[in-house]
């Protein structure tokens, strides 16, 4: 007989049941029952007539019939047309169909996870056991008893057990009429412990999976049967009480004693109760989450641990470990089931943290001929470049002004924050767009829209596209300067001091951007470009030939304008995407398939990483990338997108086309000679 | 060169450290400071002179001359002639001898482990490490860098670490000025994880054998680097108060909701408490204590793990689990290292436990030839048969005679009890000796010495030597039967109802045995004896080649009346022995061996186990057994020691040598012919 789609074939004593057979190939076919008929999950297809490519001819007396079993859950679980594995006997040469939701390692497309199929293959694993009935002839123990079960009917072996199951194992398969589940875990060292123990059978269980950042932590709740994120629930991280930043975080830690402790309880604390909320939302209990995935930057990886992070203040940034973590969660204070384990990516550097693990590992970079560049910007911005040949990672000290601080009108990415601006290079009037709002500031009914909330200020992707409208626009020069001559031409350009700026919007807030603000983005965008450009040198490489810019700023910012501004190196615009919320989906892969866990952390072992601080050409690369653009060439290269300007001085206009992140059709809308 | 005693050689560079060349070679030199020069641990001997053997002639010239530090170390720690092994250098073909104290793996004979050489490699070590100090070029973190430490200078690859000592690692090293100290736990399964740190050097960590009986809790409190018993500390076990025997409190458990967590506070508190005070006596913190190894028998075991017991009261016996369990201490509430853990021997079945393991250890009879008999005997006999081809275990219900309970006058092994007891055969009068005393009741001064406190029962040796001692002076028959016609030739024969009584003290107390204690202990002894019998069967010999009599009763009792009474087959007298507390000998073994945990569990899973109640035989042999002398044949084998008795009937007398346990000198005092 024969398996499809794997092809393995056999030949078996006629009445061998078909799981049988499959477990004897090594065929993928689910069983969770062990093949008593009770789980439903090794429905397989018989496919009849001739396989020229097998040399078979399947017929319809080539399995045994359907018996009282498979016809009475005809009705619920058995699908039409198919029939249970463990109840259809083989008679002859026969072609068994393995349908995908009947394979373990089902290729599963999880819920908001573009581009990024996983395989699901969770690190716990449940199964449902029929534990033999007490024999006066048996003197076994229940444990040795269960391990016998899981090694025959589930060939998992070598099993060790917590002390909490041993304490509920006799009161579990007595409650349960000696019908018990239990859940696995294995480590990505291979060792598996049976770490719950549940009366009856129980078909699903849980997994969150962490983005802890420092401004915003997410949890999505995972059906681990399946891979779905069942609930996604964020709120903002509570030690932005301590300070917005990091390091102004790991400055209070310096100058309070015992600040680490307080930081690590509330950070402790939301996540137990957003993992709460997840279990409400979701209708289950806190105790069906079984297993944690975390990943973060080395400030919240050491304060969610209980170190102490000041050493992450200053040179030489040592951590106190950067391997990956499995723990028991309750060894972090958080309430989910007793035995719950929490497994936490692993970090690169004192500023490359497991959010970078993260995101190579939702990008595996390492797995493309391509030299890609991936890039999350925050305070400091994580750089990743490199191919299957050589991975390269640095961090660069951007600063705040990519997020908004440290800019005069700047805000987080909010409702009420400008996060587009267009401005008619004529006229130089503006019109932009509102988080929250879905109309722009020149359309009718957005007044009435914004209403009484009104603009509160503008976030970094607004101030990226707004420098670089003016910038197109000639009211800003190449070295970034607001050319005083424009406040000829427009009102918009006041005189502030002796600088000038650009007054975007006058309201209940009054935003306008200012010289500093410009010098503040001009800053951040060379060390990001320089931090860049440093791993190139050290790749040996003058192109990119694909860019993923990834986190809040990332997925909220046209990349056009990154390119106009240079925070990005050249590169063909189709191939630069934003990735969203990369570090959260590597968080999910390494929830849902255990074996990307070792895979991680053996590649992140592989990492070279670049020490920008160290390096003097950082500091050459960090001065000749503060003009704008830091190159010519680099806006040529959006010449294929908008026109050249003339005399180095933009004065090309972008379209509003909603090409955020994938979508990436840029509608040109006019264009206007230089002046 | 070449180093003595191991005769492993090599050849070096000029220059090469001895202890750099001894680690080539797989030499055991120990160095705990990795060759630092500090710890003073890796001494060696040059040995000048002409060595055949090894065709090298060793000449003062082959090795450096003594460094500053070596002088130095002269006054302490160095001893004399003896050179550094890190710090001598090899110039010639020297030969080096390594003395016993600097090697690592030295044989070691635990204090009152007597028979029982230990080698030592306990599960935890302790490493003195000296930190990298910080390096702005360096940004390993501080685990990466203890991990190579231990790599490079100890060996110790694949080492996991716990979050505790990351959380202290940076404190550790800033206070111990870089130099720290680690401890490393191995499991049976070979994984590695650190589990302490602290700052600067230390040199002794600390661990607990622990012996818990129904009756009494045993620790013994050993110096990890040595080998050596620091302290032992007893108490009575406080589950005593829900009741006496094992049985009686699986019923308390029955009977009493919560009576099973009940008794498990109680026994965890008293360890902890019992370790607490060991650490007192030491002059130690209970913090220095790392590692701690439990045996116990099943029903402990399982109120000690917090398991409900009641299975173990009816057949099949079901233990929830038998293997072997790594814990860490604070599961089981014990407060030593946050981090120390517990090792419980495995169970072999649902009457046959640890304890019976720690005494298979501790005796390894599967490593001789001739056929061993192992008997632990208690409320149950354990009774372990074999040799090095097969091992057989089983479990025979004495009752509780043998411990005094049941028994008229009967009481536990304490002071005031009566052990030892001899009868003129003529007179019929007693003399006895007391626990507490050392002289027998018809020396002078003896009524002064017991005092107050006077006498207060018959304890089970006591017990056995007093119907040994009344067999032999012809008062009881073959058939158990107190002789009515005795009654007068002596007043110490008294008619009670229909039966008769021996008299055997009178004053505060009167002490006498009844017929009813005399069937008690032929039901006794006959079970125990089917039980050995049923495992001789199973195995298929009609004699055993040695006999180990182990735990409070057999180390109390004099052997010889073992045999008078039949408790045990027959054995030449000069091969039974007693085995002390093997139990105990067998947790201090697997606390100082680590190696021995995997081989016990091994070794366990090919002990075969026979169930007494299951086997016909068993009824059998019990029934041809409750005669005294159960057979002819083992009193004739007795004739070696004394004169045969005529009739059957005994009028030999033994003496009092104290031919208890290894002294195996009987001193017959005088013979008298049979009536």
């Amino acid at each position: 007989m024969v398996f499809i789609p794997s092809g393995l074939r056999g030949r078996f004593p006629a009445g061998t049941s078909v799981l049988q057979a499959a477990r004897t190939l090594g065929v993928d076919l689910e069983s969770v029952c062990g093949g008593q008929g009770q789980c439903g999950r090794c429905q397989v297809k018989h496919s009849i007539g001739a396989f020229p490519k097998f040399q078979i001819n399947s017929r319809i007396q080539d399995l045994s019939p359907p018996t009282e079993l498979e016809k009475a859950q005809r009705s619920d679980l058995l699908k039409r047309g198919r029939r249970l594995g463990c109840a259809s006997r083989l008679l002859g040469d026969a072609v068994i169909d393995v349908p995908p939701d009947s394979q373990v390692h089902q290729q599963h497309i999880a819920k908001e996870v573009t581009h990024c199929g996983i395989d699901l293959d969770p690190a716990v694993t449940l199964y449902q056991i029929r534990m033999p009935p007490p024999d006066v002839h048996d003197q076994t123990s229940d444990l040795s008893r269960l391990l016998q079960v899981l090694e025959v009917e589930f060939k998992r072996c070598d099993l060790s057990c917590e002390l909490s199951v041993l304490q509920q194992l006799k009161r579990s398969k007595e409650a349960g009429d000696w019908k018990i589940s239990v859940a696995v875990h294995r480590s990505p060292g291979g060792d598996s412990v049976i770490i719950a123990v549940w009366p009856g059978w129980r078909d699903r269980l849980f997994g969150l999976a962490v983005d802890l950042g420092s401004t915003t932590i997410a949890v999505h709740l995972c059906d681990l049967s399946n891979g779905d994120v069942i609930v996604t629930k964020t709120r903002m991280n509570p030690q932005i009480r301590f300070g917005e930043d990091l390091m102004s975080r790991v400055s209070y830690v310096m100058l309070n004693e015992g600040g680490d402790k307080e930081m690590t309880r509330v950070v402790r604390e939301a996540l137990s109760e957003l993992a709460h909320e997840a279990a409400a939302s979701a209708g289950i209990t806190p105790e069906e989450i079984v297993d944690m995935t975390v990943v973060c930057n080395p400030v919240m990886h050491h304060l969610l641990m209980g170190l102490d992070p000041t050493p992450l203040g200053s040179a030489p940034f040592t951590l106190v470990f950067d391997q990956a973590v499995l723990l028991k969660a309750c060894e972090l204070g958080f309430m989910l089931h007793p035995q719950a384990r929490v497994y936490v990516l692993p970090c690169l550097a004192g500023h490359i943290g497991a959010d970078t693990a993260g995101m190579i590992l939702a990008e595996r970079p390492d797995l493309a001929d391509e030299i890609t560049l991936l890039v999350d910007v925050g305070t400091n911005a994580e750089i990743v470049l490199g191919n299957r040949r050589r991975l390269l990672a640095a961090s660069s000290p951007t600063g705040p002004a990519f997020e908004g601080a440290q800019i005069s009108c700047g805000q987080r990415a909010a409702p009420g924050a400008v996060e587009r601006v267009r401005i008619d290079h004529e006229t130089l009037e503006p019109s932009y767009k509102v988080i929250g709002c879905d109309l722009w500031s020149d359309e009718a009914g957005f007044s009435r829209k914004i209403g009484k909330s009104g603009i509160t200020g503008i976030c970094g992707s607004g101030i990226i596209e707004l420098i670089g409208e003016l910038f197109l626009a000639g009211v800003i020069d190449l070295q970034g300067l607001i050319d005083p001559t424009m406040a000829n031409r427009s009102r918009r350009i006041v005189a502030e001091g002796r600088t000038f700026s650009y007054l975007l919007h006058q309201g209940n807030r009054t935003l306008s951007i200012t010289q500093n603000d410009v010098r503040a983005v001009q800053l951040a965008k060379a060390a990001l470009y320089a931090g860049v450009r440093l791993l190139m040198d050290h790749l040996g490489v003058d192109r990119v030939e694909r860019i993923g810019l990834a986190g809040a700023f990332g997925s909220h910012i046209d990349v056009k304008y990154a390119m106009v501004l240079g925070l990005i190196p050249d590169c063909d615009l189709s191939a630069v995407s934003s990735l969203g919320n990369a570090a959260g989906t590597g968080a999910r892969i390494a929830l849902l398939n255990q074996g990307k866990r070792a895979e991680i952390e053996t590649l992140l072992g592989q990492v070279e990483k670049v020490e920008t601080a160290m390096e003097p050409r950082f500091q050459e690369h960090f001065v000749n990338a503060l003009a704008l653009p830091h190159r010519l060439d680099s806006f040529e290269q959006l010449g294929r997108v908008v026109r050249l300007p003339e005399k180095g001085r933009g004065v090309v206009s972008m379209g509003r086309g909603t090409n955020r992140g994938r979508r990436r059709k840029p509608g040109v809308r006019k264009s206007v000679p230089a002046k």
